[in-house]
């Protein structure tokens, strides 16, 4: 089952969003245009705008307003897709060549600029300063994300805090933000405002543990590059973490690097496989969706809460 | 005379935006502070800052207000300044070692985009949708500069409009967004913060072609980095424009590429500055300078109407 029946009744109003997003992309710059376009086509399961949408609907759903916050985040996470396939040197994303691969680093980082400010711009169609100033504090700590990032990487002495810290700037801050920002963008009252940020917050970190774990269990095809390539380029995920409780297999995880090769790589993924070290983080991804659902049990009920509770069951599960 | 002791009534508060840029750089990741602290101390004329303050003198002039935004403009600058040196490669600004030169691109790269989001947040202090919505279309028209800029370096049949255009989105319109925002924040009239705007625009203008004349009149010590270093690296400027109306110096001019020699390029830097196209750019600029004084002309006389009278002429003037 895919992610995107869970807000199939949605349907109608995400196309509208990815119209509005191809819209804003639209520039007089054929270089920019291609660049962002490429990103735009490759998909994505529009998760975030999803999430403002559903968010919105305990308030006053309108969807002239909300729309304008639902474009802005998926603009942010596009742009800090671009930022990180720099950092990361990455050669592919959903299978196709990043901007970076394609183009040069020089080229990504400005496409990336260019949609940041584009998202920006699309904010200010809400007038509501404390939604200005939630986007603007996520995006500093997904700077600050970004940054531990680059200096974490081929750290094998890194400890679980640091990891979870990472990817609370990294991706869960930003998930947070699309549900407090349509809350807000609805009028919900405050604590429902702050019930629905909590939910995105637990969500992203469980989501992110997931997409950690399936960098190793899943194979090329689905993740469109190959598995390990966290590990390889040196970020240190929860499975790694847990899998170099064992002596024996932290020896070998702490001489990858750059330059390791594809057999020697196939090896440690399949030892790593083979531990609990995926069940372990497994688990720990487990622990936070109980606390995402915990978040919003008061709410009222309704298609959009059963989709929340969908979602976030969903996330849990996907082990393709 | 020092561009500075225009504005020296104002050096108490230029102070306090300075303390306010070292509060807000200051980070508990080492990297990311080094990174900013050494643009930072590298000092800069911190005429953006100076710029939002005095035309916050036709309003009412509450500088724990305005500080946020005088902040906010100069960190977008900075920003813009390391992400620009990626783009050049350049290996020196202020004759330090840019960001990229001593950690790599992609520090650079989210050393810039913090100090962008930081930006963002500091401006969130003023609870003002039109100015969060002029700050964000400068940031995207900044961009839209940026990308220009790549996409016609070494571009040698550029025509005057795609060099102004670039200028305009590069230069121009941070600068007049601080006027502009300076008078917003201090609730000035609408009349008073148009004309402001416009000031700053012309101004922006006259001082980015200066900039670019002072490229190849100036000398090393002054500039920080090689003359003609724009040309070497591609950037076709006013002077260039009007020196490849001259047959035969266009010849020697579209030879430029990457790997030209000094030698080569000191030849060809003194056959344009012996051409009348430094005074030909020097004329252009000067017609931008007199549209600046004549927005402000109507404003109500006082200090801060000398001021920016006094810095418009500097800024025609400056040949050092």
């Amino acid at each position: 089952m895919k992610l995107q029946l869970m807000y199939s009744f949605l349907r109608p109003d995400i196309e509208k969003i990815e119209k509005e997003l191809k819209q804003v992309i639209t520039s007089e710059q054929p270089l920019l245009q291609e660049a962002s376009a490429q990103l735009l086509q490759a998909g994505g399961k529009r998760i975030r705008p999803a999430f403002v949408l559903l968010a919105a609907k305990f308030g006053n759903y309108k969807l002239d307003a909300i729309k304008h916050v639902a474009t802005a985040l998926e603009l942010i996470h596009m742009a800090s897709l671009i930022h990180d396939d720099v950092i990361d040197a990455a050669p592919l994303r959903r299978g196709k060549p990043t901007i970076n691969a394609k183009w040069g680093d020089r080229v990504a980082m400005y496409t990336g600029d260019y949609l940041f400010a584009k998202s920006l711009e699309c904010i200010t169609n809400i007038q509501s300063p404390e939604a200005h100033q939630a986007l603007s504090k996520t995006m500093v700590e997904l700077c600050k994300g970004e940054i531990e990032q680059i200096r974490d990487k081929y750290d094998f002495n890194q400890n679980l805090r640091a990891y979870l810290r990472r990817i609370k700037r990294k991706t869960a801050l930003l998930i947070a933000a699309s549900c407090q920002l349509g809350a807000i963008a609805s009028g919900a009252d405050r604590d429902t405002v702050n019930r629905l940020f909590w939910f995105g917050y637990f969500v992203g970190m469980s989501y992110q543990i997931i997409d950690d774990i399936l960098d190793f269990v899943s194979n090329e095809e689905a993740l469109g590059k190959p598995a390990g390539g966290d590990l390889l380029q040196g970020n240190i995920t929860l499975p790694v973490l847990y899998a170099m409780e064992q002596p024996e297999l932290r020896e070998l995880i702490i001489q990858v690097h750059e330059g390791t090769n594809r057999t020697a790589m196939q090896a440690i993924i399949s030892r790593i496989k083979q531990s609990d070290a995926i069940e372990q983080a497994f688990a720990f991804s487990e622990r936070y969706l109980q606390k995402a659902l915990a978040a919003i049990e008061p709410l009222p009920r309704g298609q959009a809460k059963s989709s929340l509770q969908n979602i976030a069951k969903y996330i849990g599960k996907r082990k393709f």
